[in-house]
């Protein structure tokens, strides 16, 4: 199967200048989905993984996925001030300004391996302060699983201390 | 199975007077996860359903593990500005101002049957927005899926012509 025909490109979203990837048509189409699956299923090792983490929000279902094919659990990694509890935030910076991370503190148990799953890689901002919230609570972090990989913008330099799995490079 | 041992409760969140039921526990453990897909599955003939739709964002990881039970696919009902392309948008009143729902133009085909999962019922204004946007894009809304119904602010009067099936009532 071949994700690059599934997948769609928007010009100029959410801004000029930006080609917007867009994995709906991934998500609409349950043989897609499920080639995904499949394809990450082959990469990551069932004795290598603990529990899914999905980066808000269109990591949400492709950690869910993972989950159920794995039998293992999820948990979410959101922007801040949505999860409830005690929580570990990490802010990083975007083009202007600053974003900010938070995961739940009791989300995953000591030394669990976590393998982190977002729709796409680009700068490797976000997946980075993902990467070290997971540490921060105490998890081990196996990898990522990506869908979409942008190369140009090299955000696999950003986690290369990490394993990175995508599965459409652009 | 009990639900109501696993959601966890945070008095105070997002503010002071809320208790917050979080389903978080549920994503995280597989036995439970498999256990409201069973139960919504009971509910809701495979006939049907043609395709799950998730309220942002919790309700993503609900749709997609819900879609791939019935080997559906899942679209997203997100927060305006995230979704590339021909969009359809409705603003609803929420206690200080209003929100606003969108959805892609073409992400159903005319009269598939849609079921809208979310985590929580509470007040009803974001589910009836869903369903209005399946509708206004020609599809025909099955019912709801919802693990937790907090009866008392009686949402489910706003979606009266709707099936409703939730899991936890509080």
């Amino acid at each position: 199967m071949n994700l690059q025909n599934i997948i769609t490109e928007y010009p100029d979203f959410p801004k000029k200048g930006i080609l917007f990837r867009d994995i709906s048509p991934i998500l609409k189409n349950p043989s897609a989905m499920t080639h995904c699956v499949d394809e990450f299923a082959k990469r990551y090792h069932i004795n290598d993984v603990d529990i899914f983490a999905g980066i808000e929000s269109r990591g949400f279902p492709i950690a869910c996925a993972m989950a159920l094919r794995y039998n293992k659990g999820m948990i979410m990694i959101r922007k801040q001030g949505k999860l409830p509890g005690v929580t570990v935030k990490r802010s990083y910076t975007i083009e202007y300004g600053k974003a900010t991370m938070e995961i739940q503190k009791n989300a995953i148990n000591k030394d669990q391996k976590v393998v982190i799953c977002d729709d796409l890689l680009a700068t490797g901002g976000t997946a980075k302060a993902a990467a070290e919230l997971i540490e921060r609570i105490g998890g081990a972090v196996t990898g990522f699983a990506f869908v979409v990989e942008l190369t140009e913008l090299n955000g696999i330099k950003k986690i290369s201390k990490y394993r990175t799995e995508s599965l459409v490079r652009y």
